[in-house]
């Protein structure tokens, strides 16, 4: 499935969002900048601030069926359910559909417009992958492009937000576990290790005479393992890109360059796993006789979603007989957002071999039922009981 | 300096070549494929098989002055001398300039066609790197090209062949030597080592749950030195070339394939490098839970230089105050081909960094100087008086 926000797809899911709101008595408000705020209809509602459920509607190229859509389906479930039941609510329950969550215009976009407003200047500037403008893309649904700038809700605004999602990783498969509660969303930083060396060529230099940066690259890569277990047990660290320069098969290179990715759910983690790469990089050079430099490319900090929440979910789940564990997300998602603004909670099921952003990507029917009665109970708990936070 | 074989600049130094010797009262004839055939005055031409002296003229783009032009012109002095101070010979003396040895359309082409004739057909596939045919260039010369493909001399046809050239690399200027008498060109390995586990997210994989290829890659490219020092002092090993695929910075790469030149002057020597690359790179893998698999591109065999050239080379250098040391090249040159045909030698002279195939490519007129000297009187004894070999 391909469905960029903003695309013909985009436009379709849209029209059957809205066929689907007529049909159950909902209402359905999209915001300048594309998000969906479903609610149930004017008269079942009472004068306090939501609680929302939601997650997005869009995909990466080439990607799945479940990343995002699963947790907006099934917020739109527990809205049909309530209305269907006509169950007494002291606080209105909406579901959001947040635009752009895979970032073809901007990582996350719908959800950083729901919680700062964008400046026209750089809302001006945001592009596809395509090179089109994200201002064309909206005047092209028919809005007008200026009221993207006016999108904000502010602290207190939200009662509190719940997203229901696939794990996207191997964690509650392997473990067997039906609901895995997050207790945080990963700080990640981007940055890249350049070994330098000498370019010489590579029949005529004798090895002891070369300054080669590839052994100290490969010292170094070899300690990736390691370098994560030290920094604690959710620590991530992956090269997924190097470049040799020059790069022929036939010159010893100047250069090796390591492009790394590495997360921690704790900030503290995440401040010693950079440090133990700049570490291990020069501790290879220096055993290889090279230099090593380190360049932070960017970080983001992690964020710790509510602890009473996480209860909350946790005792569902409980008392609907379903197992929970507890675990990080390794993804970016707009609950990060969310939570600037509102108590915010999310859930996980599991995904079948933790695929994911792939047509391989699969969560059973089960599970999202799992998934989907833990969201609608504690949404209710949140909405209905004044019970817990509500 | 770029001079490609039969570019406007090749035409340029052939047509200097040409006044030099007229100037000189030499003879030049060029065969089909390009190589020049500078001898003495017919009169002065007893009737036996002739020494030859020689290399090339042209050179990589964006090369040095050096590679090539030092042994070219050195013959062509020594020619001049011969022929200037009327020195009495036993056999002939002749210069040879050897076509296109930087390969723009095949690697060594002008020795090649010496040793063995081209068929045409494989002669007409041949193009050089902006696609140009072979053919093409040698009729753009004014030749015909069907006469290229009748080139070949017989062993025995060439009574000793000598090179004189720059070492390209720095082991004389790091020694302090004044000339290096090669004992063989070493035989060149080219392959690659790829390590295969699965793709993963980078974010949601935790560590203990992936197979990724890149530690296990970098556990075996750390161990390059050692692989090449347990094969022998004089094998290099080097890996100038790494790719990742799929190659995002947030994805745990399936792949990771290191491209391998891998060289040793000796047989047993660099069987015992590609035996180590492969235990190696299989250990790296097992150790790290993933797969290996080195796939062998080419290989050629070592080729020793004559011995008893080899003592003359360097009875005439100690006689002329020289210090002198042995070294295999790293480098492939003419003289791998002429060793099929006719006893070979090759003298090495210092590059100031060892620097090659650069701008900054360097040898001293002093340095020059020995490695004519030591040339010429080596190609007199041969030449002259029966000595040695003679």
């Amino acid at each position: 499935m391909s469905r960029t926000s903003f695309s013909p797809a985009d436009q379709q899911v849209r029209e059957w969002l809205g066929r689907q709101c007529t049909s159950y008595g909902l209402t359905m408000h999209t915001d300048g900048i594309g998000n969906i705020i479903l609610g149930l209809p004017q008269a079942a509602v009472p004068a306090a601030s939501p609680v929302w459920a939601g997650s997005h509607l869009d995909s990466v190229p080439e990607g799945g069926r479940f990343d995002g859509i699963v947790g907006s389906i099934a917020a739109l479930e527990a809205l049909r359910v309530i209305a269907e039941r006509g169950i007494p609510l002291q606080r209105p329950v909406q579901a959001v559909i947040f635009a752009d969550e895979e970032g073809n215009y901007h990582h996350l976009l719908g959800s950083t417009a729901m919680v700062a407003n964008y400046p026209w200047a750089e809302l001006a500037q945001l592009r596809g992958r395509d090179g089109d403008r994200l201002v064309d893309a909206l005047a092209g649904m028919g809005w007008d492009p200026a009221e993207a700038t006016g999108t904000a809700r502010q602290a207190g605004d939200v009662h509190a937000f719940l997203e229901l999602h696939i794990e996207q990783g191997p964690v509650l498969e392997a473990a067997g576990v039906d609901i895995g509660i997050v207790t945080s969303i990963v700080g990640l930083g981007g940055g890249q290790v350049t070994f330098t060396g000498r370019q010489d060529h590579a029949g005529t230099t004798p090895m002891r005479q070369r300054l080669d940066p590839m052994p100290a690259a490969g010292a170094f890569l070899a300690q990736l393992p390691a370098i994560a277990a030290a920094a604690g047990d959710a620590a991530v660290l992956t090269c997924g890109l190097i470049e040799a320069e020059p790069g022929g098969t036939n010159v010893v290179p100047h250069q090796v360059t390591a492009h790394l990715d590495f997360r921690d759910p704790h900030p503290q983690a995440l401040a010693s796993l950079e440090q133990g790469i700049i570490e291990a990089a020069s501790a290879a050079a220096e055993a290889h006789g090279v230099q090593s430099r380190y360049t932070r490319h960017s970080i983001t900090r992690p964020v710790p979603l509510d602890p009473v929440l996480q209860d909350e979910l946790h005792l569902s789940a409980k008392a609907q007989g379903l197992s929970t564990t507890t675990l990080p997300s390794g993804a970016g998602h707009d609950s990060q957002n969310m939570a600037q603004i509102a108590p915010t909670a999310m859930v996980f099921i599991p995904s079948r071999h933790g695929r994911s952003h792939s047509p391989a990507e699969h969560s059973s029917w089960a599970a999202i039922e799992n998934g989907a009665n833990v969201l609608l109970d504690v949404l209710l708990g949140l909405a209905s009981a004044e019970a817990g936070r509500g």
